[in-house]
């Protein structure tokens, strides 16, 4: 060995000495830092749940407090550069294209890529101007509470407009561009996902279903609802929660439910994965496809690789991602005719007396019947995908400045007539109805991108198992072994595109989606 | 004014101005660690109540990170000097009989002199030795478990031998001495209570009760208590629940419950005091009466003066102190015909079919009806002291060194068999019953104090209130506004024995609770 060789090999020594103490730093910093966290997941999930009305102001100051605290280890100049280091250094003394043998891992190396992205959207925001972001979301949210209330859009459009602005300015200090603001935003929530994409899936959506939807009108089928309406105990729906999640293969064992007004899931910590559901005496559906919605959520929680969770890069996966996999349990399976007569008998049994003169047919095509309607969180599967249209094109109006903030109700009526057919009375059922926009845009998309996703990977999927026997016999064993093997064992590491492609071997596209919306709905509304 | 005036002026402005440096340190200091504290409670209250079985695990391990933060900040040279210095000059340029006029307020005081107790008796104890007595309180613990499930005393009784060694080592360490070994356990758990008041209150107990008990046993008079058995639902009982509290005066807007096995209250906050209850299908009064005991312990947490809190000296009552007002609702009210007439109708409309054969008068005679038994926790009202005694007489001797640890299980048997009439079949219901033991002694006297200490301003109470008419009335504002006044409002600031005589004017007597056993029990016997 000549001795620019050994030279060679001290220099990698010594960074891949370097490179492991930064790293070691890093883990053990955000192991403690995930210590808070994890307290914090408790103290919100009860101050959600079960802290009293008084009790919130003290809990909520705790909550500050620790927040504090993790947020401070995560903000020393020495875990900055420590990860800043992690990341200019992944591949070693390699390139992306040929990593060293001094490469950091593949869980290693998400984690400094997650920490870089993170730190290049913040690290231009001084305290300052994150105190005034955080007073400007806090107000708008009050202001949009207080509108809704009085169904009056005047009160919300100041702190609107002021949300667009913070929103502008966050984004133009940051260090990395995408082609446009909206895309930025877009980004936070989606990685990888742009405008160019949602116009052309959208556009596709409206082309398709905009006909689709004049032709169930025009069906002349008529779907019974009258029992969905019937009034249901708490208790029973309690039970019936029970059931629905003990069905889809919910771990108890790691898990537990709670009730708030808007159910969700809480991911607490690894062995702990919560949902929250509600009891609406004459909306038991609400309660049973919220249930399998979080349900749904949870599965995907409980079922991350193990390995990532010690990697500190578990439940990185977007939120499209994450509503693919609810909506796949929610929709998929939840309203296809295998599993509501998979629960027809045992529905009948909780909920005493209200299913006496229904058939399991009219049960299916009952939770299945397509209504307009103004209100999004009440659409059926059908009419969804216009609701999240009508916020994408809005919201992307707004930042783009092609609508003046004053005109929103106005466009927002509009397009409610022009795709779905119905006219909001107010402000409150109209441009009001979502508390999303008082926190920023970007976000309504992954509610639709979602039902994208789990279409493109149940039609795999069904060439791989039969899903329909394993719903109607009640295997979900084997459903969920197959999430979690195809489509929940990447999640943490891949941006939407990639993910989707590693699972179907074809790029992201709606067409399964209409595909699939239009071989139901055509069956259900005997069209063709 | 002469200088040497001046000069002591400027003395006195001089510590005045150091004592509120140390104070403000101080009070800051605990607001943070309170911080955690809440944090804390609501993670041990999560555990006990809603987190899943493999989800503990982590959430111990975020127990654990979070105290030891807490602890770090109040272990801290800085902490404990300014303590002790608040302590040394908390009567200012004066004396304890003539304070200056720069003395502590009453409450910053009493604060410090709290701070001061705790830190004598830990001041000497190593973290090694604390480490020391955790294992071995927690080794105990398990070993009493196994032992109790295997009803085998043998699997105990080393470990009770190491928890008695650990009790004298820590109390051989402390600064301040006590007449006994004992006495300074009991004075952990009731402060200023000693062995000589015990053996002086128990014997006059035992002077009246046992006789007593042998007229209560040849009255002839035949309880029925069949209807205490019949099946009644979760969902019954837990309507209950909430009615029992809301018609005691809980305020739900500051708490919540929620169940476990063994029920307790948890002041989590100033604003936040919750319980837990439980429900056994065939024991509804187990549910009925814990809840009124833990809505009583709440009661005494939610009417605490707010200021105490402010200052740091909330919750300093001694279990004893606390144990009387859940017991005064317990039985004093929650026991009374009163009560019992006054819950009748509603208890018969949530619990359907349960008490339709049944007079109101049976049902007030049903829960209180005498049984001598051998389970501690599900002894009447009367015979309860009884188990306290027990308990009181055999730790005393451990303590003492005048029973061998061997002897035990025999020297149980035989009280329960001269004071009750009644003989453990085993272990596992005689010695292992309780738990309380594998953390050390001195903790049970203070259940039987509680009833003494109401028993004597009950009979206060009576005579500016007329309770009857009040229980009978629903009328819980009075009784709530009256304990509020006189026996809430110096909890935290006196010891017992100075608490009693302030609320009573008189001194320390279990005579009141041994007149209404007898008045009571002896009308409902026809004895006399």
């Amino acid at each position: 060995m000549d001795s620019l060789a050994r030279k060679g090999n001290e220099c990698m020594s010594d960074m891949t000495k370097v490179l492991n103490e930064k790293l070691q730093f890093v883990t053990e910093t955000l192991e403690t830092a995930e210590k808070y966290e994890h307290a914090l997941h408790v103290l919100n999930f009860d101050m959600e749940t079960l802290c009293p009305a008084e009790g919130m102001e003290e809990e909520g100051e705790t909550i500050a407090f620790l927040s504090t605290q993790a947020y401070k280890l995560l903000k020393t100049d020495e875990f900055t550069e420590a990860a800043e280091y992690l990341y200019e250094h992944r591949f070693g003394s390699g390139t992306e294209d040929a990593p060293g043998d001094d490469a950091l891992g593949e869980l290693d190396r998400v984690l400094a890529e997650n920490l870089h992205r993170e730190y290049a959207k913040i690290k231009n925001i001084t305290p300052e101007m994150n105190h005034e972001f955080t007073l400007t979301f806090n107000k708008a949210y009050i202001d949009w509470l207080n509108a809704k209330t009085a169904s009056d859009y005047g009160i919300f459009a100041p702190s609107l407009a002021k949300v667009r602005e913070i929103n502008f300015k966050d984004v133009s200090l940051r260090t990395e561009k995408k082609a446009s603001v909206y895309d930025s935003l877009l980004d936070d929530y989606e990685r990888g996902i742009t405008a160019d994409d949602l116009d052309e899936a959208f556009g596709e959506c409206k082309e398709r279903l905009i006909p689709f939807l004049e032709k169930i009108r025009n069906s002349g089928k008529v779907i019974r609802t009258d029992f969905l309406h019937r009034t249901v105990k708490d208790e029973q729906q309690r039970a019936m929660t029970q059931y629905l999640l003990e069905t889809i293969g919910y771990d108890f064992r790691r898990g537990a439910f709670a009730t708030t007004e808007h159910p969700f899931t809480d991911d607490l910590a690894k062995n702990d994965v919560r949902i929250t559901t509600h009891y609406y005496p004459e909306m038991f559906c609400s309660n049973l496809y919220s249930t399998i919605h979080e349900g749904g959520h949870a599965i995907f929680g409980q079922l991350q690789p193990y390995e990532h969770h010690g990697k500190h890069i578990a439940n990185e996966m977007t939120l499209g991602m994450h509503e693919s996999v609810s909506r796949f349990y929610e929709n998929r399976i939840g309203r296809s005719e295998a599993f509501t007569g998979l629960i027809f008998d045992r529905t009948k049994e909780i909920f005493p007396g209200i299913l006496d003169d229904v058939s399991p047919r009219e049960f299916y095509e009952g939770v299945n019947a397509v209504r307009p309607s103004l209100i999004r969180t009440e659409a059926d599967e059908f009419t969804y995908t216009f609701h999240i249209i009508i916020r994408y094109e809005i919201e992307k109006m707004i930042v783009n400045g092609n609508a003046p903030i004053e005109d929103l109700p106005r466009i927002w009526n509009e397009k409610y007539r022009d795709y779905l057919g119905v006219m909001p009375a107010n402000d409150a059922e109209g441009i009001l109805q979502d508390v999303h926009w008082s926190g920023g845009f970007g976000y309504f998309p992954t509610y639709a991108l979602g039902n994208m996703y789990n279409a493109m990977y149940y039609n795999r999927m069904k060439n791989e198992l039969d899903v329909e026997r394993c719903v109607s016999g009640g295997d979900f064993a084997s459903i969920n072994g197959w999430m979690k093997e195809n489509v929940f064992a990447k999640a943490n590491l891949l941006e939407p595109k990639e993910w989707i492609r590693d699972i179907t071997g074809r790029s992201f596209t709606p067409k399964d989606f209409l595909d699939y919306l239009e071989e139901k709905y055509g069956a259900l509304y005997g069209i063709e």
